[in-house]
């Protein structure tokens, strides 16, 4: 196990959402205390305030896309790192108090998100339910165990905390779906260790909105052979086309080709904000492009010294 | 006036959105029958099944960011075209039932997209009041009439449909916030005739999440001196990592170099869907960098086809 | 066999040129009368008046490079085209007049470009010879016959012509240099059909001299998936840093991807001028890049005309 | 003045080339012992084996393009560095034994390269004098005075050096032609220190001839903002379509945007030989680009330091 152990963990609560499920399979909080927040800024916050170690929150949906509070909360709020990712598939269940039937079912609540994901399921087994927005699948679960609806869409451990019967299962529409949650620290102290399976997580906001940044950004990485696993704009909210770019890139801060290319936006850039370098969860190791290994640099950089001190080379 | 004008035209309901505002900005939709619809999805299905000639939704915004049910709805759903684009300065108001005074609200309710645009007010002025998430800003403030929640953040007109007090304007946290709708209208006939001040729309799926096919799409732009202005990307809803890129460029399908980059998209990627070319409402015409305008296409070809008839060039 | 048969073929001579080596080859100059030129610009020359319905002339060369009187010829004099290409195997010899032994030599003469190619055989060999320069290899061992000098580093086959011995044979310093010949044709009626393993080559000049002219040129072919297989910067003579590029690319005038790239280049470049597509003398057949074939073109064109025509894609 | 002065300094002899003029226009050479040398690879040699100090010699000329066994040498003989630059413009006379008239010449000789400037005033003023080859200007001057030719073209100092009249003068073909030159000393010591408005060398050996080489090479200068002002690509000699680039930047190595270009250079190619930073005789400062100053890098670096450090940015 890489980096210490969280005496505290936040999650966006409240108890019974999927990132409670992937906070639990975190290394780093087998024994902590698990604080559930209400919402994505305030688990972020309490992280900022030292309620807690650390907060696991969603970042991203393999069919709803991007979290925007996760991004824009680490891109532009008051700093923190990213320190673990986690993935979860996506598995929705339909809930009810016991002893209702689909038959009685008239109203549906749950988190917008969730109900896109699901709309199929939905609308072939229960078309003519009024859809209730929620604020999230358990606060759904918890609103109608309290009578507000007649069935949430939520994760199946939500049935056990809010005492309700599981209608029916794994009924999200697309398979496979998965969301991607990660760990948020304090700044400062060192990163974790690089594993030689290792994500970077970067916010790189443009100076201006000059058609051709976004190509200079992906051409700083490409040149220098690193992959992107993820790229999102995102409105800085100042005028409509001035963006941010939320990032994902493979490879480590500790990698030659990492750090150089990061250098070089940092170079180019209005801001770029170092969001965090973590292990894969998938394990999965880059390739590393000819002479782009951490030993080409060195032997690279020697030879420039060399070069320059006039001596041979 | 380009284009057939609409006999009926749908929005973003209920009555009092910011939809509401926009459609009424549009030269098409004057004299048309407006059709409120309770979900973005709602307003396109209905376009598509001929309830009315086309609808208004929102598709970005300032602050929020891009309104991801109609990037997906365009990309994914059954084919439609954007033919117009209307953008409205994004000004919230603080309603609630006459009587009510700020010291009286316990509960808020907006679309939380509205919510995270007036949060800092929110925090300042109303710190102990919960918050009830809403379908649509007008659905708050319609809950507000119906005695749901105290206060509701809306568009001002939403005051005089609900019958509501303003308790305060301008709220929003950011000066210059604005959203940008689109006019979806059924697909067939020619597009809007190139007015020399276009924008085009389109979305681009790629083969597989090979690293790099980013850089290929934005390249055929920029090659052929196509200007972006917007691109996100989006979940495919198929496996983390599968990408769709929604783009926005400046230009018309009818210019020679806008053609030729998305007959060269159209090659190299998976799919590539149109989904219109029409007026900026900004009428800023593009910069046509050197080599790039219609005229230098139309001698290229020609000297082109004289080559390959072994005549003179 | 493509391409009319040569009546008159001429060649840079005197005879015994390694020019006379490479038109034997040639399956249309197979009966022709071949007529000696004394320099490329003459052979050239013989073509655009009429003398000769086309002349081999050397292009480039493994081991000195192109050939740069034949390139500036074909970029800047009255056009020509190139209609096939001959690649001869380099062997040098060195020839005297019989009786004359090694030790005897105390003078070598040949083409320069020659000499280079035999440099380190003549300094283990013949380190205190002195070196005269001709005008060619053939015309080197004419002045050997003549007395003018003592020994020549021609082609074997300039010692049956001139009536020399052959010293030593092989004895150029690097294995597997060859030199690359072209056939020159008037311009008019069409180029050769495509054979599917074509080359093609182009003399591009840049509008100014801006840094990155290079960087855009190679990105139009790159885009399109064509390869070069050959690029040389050549002054223009108007100033010190203008330059225009000789080219050579993989695929035909006719291939899809070609034409696009080479109008793309008409359009940003200041001239583009096109010499030939022709078939590769050692058969090899372009690897054609995912979306950059002719189906892949036409299909495209199509989907182009139907979104703009308004129709089903 | 930078870097020390030359005790002896060979150069392209014999007496009265113009790199005889070149020479006498180097600030290090003022006092200097000169020597002739028979050939470009001679004077190269002598500097390499302590004869002499450092020796001129040409690099390209505006009209004829690269001296190509310059570049060669210089790119695979035994390594030399270039301290200095020189540009002269290129004036022809032609010259003849006293007492001869342009009417009673019917041999004309000069190196090929000068004949190739003064082609035009050759075939209007002496359209039937035949040309015979000589090993530089200044020997051509040298075989008209011993009898072997009528008139040589040479630059117009040769005519006192072997006694011969001017005949016509100004002759060449091109107005504002050039030739610059070189100073190649011994490598070892610091190069001369960077002055604002250098110029760098290096040759660059691709690994392999894949197609994009030569891509990769320009992106990674461009990406770092560092203008080229002259790319020759040569063949490695070891087979058709192998080459080396030889290029000239704008820059200093000392510099941050030129070291890390080089470093990269070094690591994705088969070879990198730096020949060179040295001051531009134009005194032309380069365009520095937003980010790629030396105190961008110096700042990067620092952040990226303190991001690896864990230290606050």
């Amino acid at each position: 196990m890489t980096g210490p152990a969280l005496a505290r963990c936040g999650y966006l609560g409240p108890e019974g959402t999927f990132s409670e499920a992937a906070v639990r399979t975190l290394d780093l909080a087998a024994g902590s205390d698990l604080v559930p927040y209400p919402s994505v800024s305030d688990a972020l916050d309490a992280v900022r305030e030292g309620e807690v170690d650390g907060a696991v929150v969603p970042l991203e949906n393999s069919v709803e896309g991007s979290v925007t509070t996760t991004l824009d909360e680490l891109a532009m709020g008051t700093p923190l790192l990213i320190s673990r990712e986690m993935v979860l598939p996506v598995s929705f269940a339909c809930l009810a108090r016991p002893g209702t039937s689909l038959a009685d079912v008239t109203t549906v609540t749950t988190i917008p998100h969730a109900e896109a994901q699901v709309r199929g399921w939905l609308r072939r087994t229960l078309p003519s339910a009024a859809f209730i927005p929620a604020a999230s699948t358990a606060d759904g679960a918890r609103a109608v165990r309290d009578g507000e609806a007649d069935a949430a869409i939520a994760a199946p451990l939500a049935a056990d905390r809010y005492e309700l019967a599981v209608l029916a299962d794994d009924i999200h529409d697309t398979d496979g779906a998965e969301t991607r949650f990660v760990l948020a620290v304090p700044p400062g102290g060192t990163p974790p260790a690089p594993t030689g399976a290792d994500r970077t997580t970067v916010a790189i906001f443009i100076s201006d909105d000059h058609a051709g940044a976004l190509l200079e950004i992906l051409t700083e990485f490409a040149v220098r052979g690193v992959n992107l696993t993820r790229i999102e704009s995102r409105p800085t909210g100042v005028a409509m086309g001035r963006y941010f770019f939320s990032v994902d890139c493979e490879g480590h801060l500790a990698d030659a080709r990492v750090g150089e290319a990061l250098s070089a936006l940092h170079r180019i850039c209005a801001d770029v904000r170092f969001l965090g370098s973590y292990p894969r969860i998938d394990g999965t190791k880059p390739e590393v492009r000819r002479g782009t290994g951490d030993p080409d640099f060195v032997d690279a950089e020697e030879w420039l010294r060399r070069l320059r001190a006039g001596e041979p080379t």
